[in-house]
C-alpha cells in the first residue's frame, strides 16, 4: 500500500499561509455562510501559525475547533449553535487550510478533489443539441457522417428514426451486418422483428420469420431487386437504396442466411468499411459493440481539413450499459463520446432535435438559434 | 441432466397425421415458399408413414430428403436448386412434422418455441404511447399515480421534465429520498448536482455544494420555507410546494445532511410512504433501486375500484439495466413492467407524447386519437 | 390494463372451505407461529361462513381481524399483543385463505406467488460442483464438449486455468476468434494483453505489443509451427497444440491482423465450426456475446445417445451480465443455463471443483465424494 | 469541436531529429522487426529532413514508403515482400516519427497513446494474491478491516465464506442492513433465502419464509438471544455473536421486519457506522451499493499510523458491474480499488488465497511464499 509525506511546510506559499479563520454557528445544525467543506484527503489546518490534522477526518463534513481548543471534523447536523466553524473555499494553504491532494490524486485528477469524474456514466447528461448542431453541421459542408448500428435499433422502434435520417441526408454511409437488415426487411415484409410485434409479443410461427425474410431477398437477387420488385417497401436499406446512401453489410460468424448483399470475408469487409472510413468527418455508432470497435480500430481521431488544419473527429458510441463505450476507448479510440441510454429513445430524441434546430436555422437565417422559428410547444421545450 | 422419451406416436394426432410434404428448391440457396423452418428440439418427420429424425439438427435451417432418401437439417445457403425442401408451417405432425417440444419447455413456454421471451431486455420495443395514455386516463378520472424517483434522474436532465408532470397533475405524490431533493435544490441555487455542470463537467469546488444548498435549507427551516424566502426558485421540490403535490422524502444511511424534511427513521418513512401507496392507482418508479423495491413492498398489485372490481394496477419501472426490473419482480411484484432505458430520456420523450396525446384529446374530444389535432411535425412524427 | 373476475366462490373448493382461523398475537410486534404471510394479490379470508377482501393489501404482512370485526393487513412490527391474527400456509382457501392468483399470474408462474423466479440473475447461487461432475462425466465416457471463448477470458488471469482445462482432457474442441488467440499469443510472447500487464497496468509502447505477436505468428506461418520453433512456449494455443485439441479461429470485422489460422469467411467459419457442434455432447460458453450465440444457433437443444435415447444437451453460458444469458435464450438456445460472474474467477473456481472432485473419484472410486485426498492437485494448483 | 495545432518543428527535439528508418518487408503480410506500430493520433514522419504525414491513418498498422514516395499507413496483411516499412518504437520524435499526442490526450493520460486504461473494468485481472496478504498484514498488526455486505453475497453461497473470515478474526466489524442479516438467519432456520434454495429452486410457501424468520427473533429479542437459544445455529450473525466481533444493521425503507437489533434512525445509524469507520484500517466493500458509498463518505482516504505517517487505506469494492465502483469514484471515494465479479466467486477465491498466504507464512515463516505446505487448509476448504 503506498504510504505518503506529509506535505513540505517549509514551501513558499505554506509557510506564508495565515491562520484559518473560523466563525460562529449561526444555529443548530446550520453552518456559518462560507463554511469549509472537507475532503477525504488529509488536510492541515493552521492555527496560530501551526498545521495541525483534524480528528475524525471524511468528506461532506465541517471544521470545528472546540472549547478545548481540539480540532474536529464534524457533520454538519451535529454543530451547534455557536461553534467555531472554519470557513474558506481554498484548499491550498492560502485561506490557512490546506488538502494535499497531489499524493493521493497525482496529476490525472489535476491535483483537485471533485466529484463525477469519470468519464462515461449513466449519470452524465447527454447533450442532444450538440449532437443536433454537430449533425446540421456537417450536411451544411457536405461532411461524411459515417453510422454505425446494431441489431437493437431495429428490434426497439427507432427502426422509423433511422430510415428519416437516412432519407434526410444526415448518414454519408452505413455500416452494419446482416442482423441489422434481416431484422429491418423482416419488419418491412411482416411487421415483425425475429417474430417479435411493435408492441413486444412474441408470435406463434415467428421464430421462422427472419429466414422467409431472408429467403425473399435471396430469391430477388439482391436488396435493392427487393426494393425494386415492391418486396420490401419501407425501412433502413429501402431508404439507402431509395436514397442512394451506400452501405456495407459485413458477415459474422452468428449470421443466419446471409443476405445477398453481405460481404462474408472478414478481411474484404474491412476493406469495404475502409473505403468509407478514410472519409468519414463525424461518427455516429449506435448499439453495437462488434461494428463500433471494428470502426473505431480504422478510424482517425482527427480529420484533416482541406487547407490542413486538423480538428478532432466527432465521435459518438451510444449503448445501454457503460462497458462497451469504456472498451472502445480501452481500444484506443479515446475521442469517442458516450451516450449510455437506449437506442430507440436516442434516435427518437437525437431527431427532435434535429427537427428542431433545422427549423431554426431556416426560420432564423442563422445556426445555433433554435429557440427562436419553433412552435410555442417546442420552444418551451428548448428553454430547459 | 434430463432425459427425454420419444413422443407417443401411437397417439391419435400422430397415428393419423399424413406424410410431410416436400418441394423443390427454386434456385441455389433458395428455398421453395411456406418450407418449414427448424427449430433445436428433437423433430420427427413423417415419410413413408414412419417417422423419422433428421441428422444434424439446428434452428433456423430447412428439412431436406436427399437423393439416397436421407433426411438431413441443412442451412438454406447450401440448399442446391431442385432438392427437396419439407414444407409446412404446423409444429404438431398435423402436417407431418412434429416438433417435440413439451419435453424441453414444458407448459412455461406454451409448448411453442418462440424467439424473444425474455421479460425484460433492453431489445424490447418501449411502449410510449400506451404509458401516456395511462397517465392522461388517470388524470381525468382523478386517479393517484405515485411516482417513485431516484438521483439519476436529477444528474441527467430529466428536472425540467419532472417538474412538468408535477406542474400538470400527473403526479399524485412523490417518493424520494434525501439525495433527489439535494441535487434538485443544488441544481437551483448553483446550477449544478455534485458539482457536476448541466454538460456533465466537474466544476472546480463544486465538491461542497450540495452541502451548502442543505445549509440554505437547514438555516429555512424546510423546503417550503426555502421556497417562500425564494432560496428555492425552480425544479422538482418548487414544482411540490407550488402545485401543492405532496412527497414524501425518506431517509438512509448514504445521506449528506440530510434535509429537514427528511424522516430519517425507517419505519416512520415507511408509515409516510403508505399513507399514499394505499390510495395508488398507478406507479412509476424511475431510475431508483432502493425506493422502488420498496414502494413494490407496499404495493398491492391491483386497484379495487369504488364499484368492487379488480384492475391491474400499473407499474412501470423505468432503469438502465435489466438487473433492477428483474430483481422488483423476483422480490414479488410481478405486475412490474419494465422500461430498460436511461432516466433523462425516458422523461423526455414521455413528456412529449403526453403532450401530443393530451393536445390530441383536446382536439378532437376523443381520446386516443394523437395524429390529428397536432401540429404538423408532430403529427408526422406519430406516424411513425 | 387488464381488469379482473372475482373467484367463483360458488366453486366446490371455495364453497366447501372452512372459516379462518385466527391466533392473539404473543407479543407486541410477534406473530403466532404459523401467522399466514400476506402476497400483493387479492385475497379472501373466510369469516362467519362469507368471503372477506382485507383494507390495506401488500406482501410481507399479516392478516389481523380488529375488535369491531374490520380486518386489515398489517405490518408485523404493528400488531398488538393479544389481536387476533390470521394463521395457514394454504392459499388456495383449504384454510379459509385465498389467494386469487390466476388472474395475476397466470399459468406461467405455476398458479403460485413466489419470490427468485427470474430466470438469470446474480443473485442466484452457482452449483460448481453440479458442473465440475458434468464435465468429468463427458470425459470418462468419451463425450466431446464444445469450448467457446471470449477475448475477457484472456485479458484476466483464466487463460492459466483455460490451460489446464485443455491439458487434461476436458476440451473436445475450442472454438474462437482471431482475438482470443492473439491475446494469449501475446502473453506468451511478451507477459501482456493489449499491452496491459497481469496486474493490470497499460505499459508503455504496449499498444503495439499485439501487432507484433501477430507479425512473429505470420513470418512463422501458423500456430502450429510457432510453437514448433519455440516462439509460443504456452497457454491456451500452445496447448491445443500440443494436446491435439483441435480449434476453430474464426475471424469478424475487428480483427487485428489476423492470425494465419484464422477462417476469415463467414460462411466457411460456420461451415468449420458445425463440424464440431454435430458432435458436441456439451457446451461451455464463456465470455463471448458474438460466438455464443453463433454457436447456439448450430447446436441442437439435445444429444442423440448411440441407443437412439435422447438427453440435454448442457449448456453452460457464462458472463459479466445477465443481457448475454437473456440473449442467448432469446434467439432460442433455452437449454442455456446463465452464470452470472466474471470469466477470470468462473475458470478458477470450476478447476477448482473439477481438480477436487477428479481426486475424489480416483481416491474412493465413488463419484461426487470430493472432501478426501484432494491434497496433491491442489497444491499444484496454489502454485499458479 | 476542438480543433488542433500542428506541432512546432522547430521545438529542439524535433528540428533535430532524425529521418524515419525504412526497411523491407521479408514476406507478403510479414513486416520486418521493429515496426513501427501506428495510432489514430495525427502522425509525422521525416523523411529527407521534411515532417510528412501519411495518408489513409488509422491505429494498428504500418507506415509505408511506396515507390512513388508516396506515404500511407497500410493495414500489415496489405503489406508485400519489399515494401519499405518504417521501423523504430519512439513516438517523441526521436527516431523520426511523432505522435501528436499531447493535443489529444492531454495530461489525462500521461501523454502517450495507451490501450486498457480504463480504471474499472471487467477485462481487468484481479490481484487475490495482494488482497489476501494485504487482509493477512492487517490481522497480524492489529489492524481493524471493516467489512461492508450486501444481500446478494447471501443469496448466493458465500455465506460460509464469509462465516469463515469472521471466525478466524479477519473482520474487525460487519456494517451491513436488515436484509443481509435476514437471508442469513432464514438460510440457517429453513435452509433458505426468500425461499430460493441452495441450489436456486424457489420453493412454494418460500415467499413467506423471511417473515417467519424475523418472526422468530422478534421472539427471542435479540439476534443474540436468538443465538443463545439455539434459534440461529449457523451463519453469519452467529460467528459475530460467537466471536464477538461487533455488527452494526442500519434500516432502509425497504426492511421488512425490521429485525430488533436493526437502528431504523438513519442518522444514529451513521453514528453507529462511524465508531467503526474512524478506527478503520482496511475497508472491503462486497455487492452493496448503498452500504459502499454510505462507508465511503465517512471513510479517510488514509490512515494515520501511530508515528503520524500516513499510508493509503486499502477500500476494496466488488461489484458485478463497473458502475457501482465508478458511482463510488464519483462520490469522492478514489482510493477504491474496483473488483468487478460476483460476490459468491470473490468470497471463495478471496478465502482460498488467505489460506494459502497463511498456510505459507506459517510454514516458512516468511510471507508472499503460498505454495509451500498448503495441504491441511486446502483440504478443509474443499469440504465445504
Amino acid at each position: 500500500m503506498p504510504t505518503f509525506s506529509h506535505p513540505d511546510f517549509a514551501a513558499q506559499h505554506l509557510a506564508a499561509a495565515p491562520d484559518a479563520r473560523f466563525e460562529a454557528a449561526p444555529a443548530d445544525g446550520v453552518l456559518p455562510e462560507g463554511f469549509f467543506s472537507t475532503t477525504n484527503l488529509p488536510t492541515y489546518v493552521r492555527i496560530g501559525g501551526r498545521w495541525r490534522m483534524p480528528r475524525e477526518p471524511r468528506m461532506d463534513a465541517s471544521l470545528v475547533l472546540d472549547a478545548e481548543g481540539e480540532l474536529w471534523v464534524k457533520e454538519p447536523r451535529r454543530v451547534r449553535k455557536g461553534e467555531r466553524v472554519a470557513v474558506g473555499y481554498a484548499e491550498d494553504g492560502s485561506e490557512g487550510i490546506f488538502v494535499h491532494t497531489a499524493a493521493f490524486l497525482g496529476d490525472s485528477e489535476e491535483g483537485e478533489f471533485k466529484f463525477m469524474t469519470s468519464e462515461v456514466s449513466r449519470e452524465k447528461p447527454i447533450d442532444y443539441s450538440l449532437m443536433a448542431s454537430l449533425l446540421l453541421d456537417e450536411r451544411d459542408r457536405g461532411g461524411y457522417p459515417v453510422w454505425v448500428t446494431g441489431p437493437a435499433l431495429v428490434h426497439s422502434r427507432a427502426r422509423a428514426d433511422m430510415t428519416w435520417f437516412i432519407a434526410n441526408g444526415f448518414v454519408g454511409a452505413l455500416l452494419a451486418g446482416n442482423a441489422v437488415a434481416v431484422h429491418d426487411i423482416e419488419a418491412s415484409i411482416f411487421g415483425t422483428t425475429l417474430g417479435m410485434t411493435r408492441t413486444g409479443e412474441a408470435t406463434s410461427g415467428g421464430h421462422g420469420l427472419h429466414m422467409r425474410a431472408i429467403n425473399k431477398v435471396r430469391a430477388a437477387g439482391s436488396i435493392a431487386r427487393a426494393v425494386e420488385q415492391g418486396v420490401i417497401t419501407d425501412g433502413i436499406m429501402h431508404a439507402c437504396v431509395v436514397h442512394a446512401v451506400p452501405f456495407v453489410l459485413t458477415g459474422s460468424i452468428r449470421d443466419d442466411g446471409p443476405l445477398p448483399d453481405v460481404i462474408t470475408d472478414a478481411i474484404e469487409g474491412q476493406e469495404a468499411m475502409k473505403r468509407h472510413t478514410v472519409k468519414a468527418t463525424m461518427a455516429v455508432l449506435v448499439a453495437t459493440a462488434l461494428h463500433a470497435i471494428a470502426t473505431g480500430n480504422m478510424l482517425p481521431a482527427f480529420v484533416t481539413e482541406s487547407d490542413g488544419s486538423l480538428r478532432e473527429l466527432p465521435t459518438i458510441c451510444v449503448d445501454s450499459s457503460e462497458f462497451v463505450v469504456s472498451k472502445l476507448k480501452d481500444r484506443g479510440t479515446h475521442q469517442a463520446f458516450g451516450v449510455v441510454t437506449n437506442a430507440q429513445d436516442f434516435m427518437h430524441i437525437l431527431r427532435l432535435y434535429v427537427e428542431r434546430e433545422q427549423a431554426a436555422r431556416a426560420g432564423s437565417g442563422r445556426p445555433g438559434d433554435a429557440a427562436r422559428g419553433a412552435a410555442p410547444r417546442v420552444a418551451a421545450a428548448a428553454r430547459k
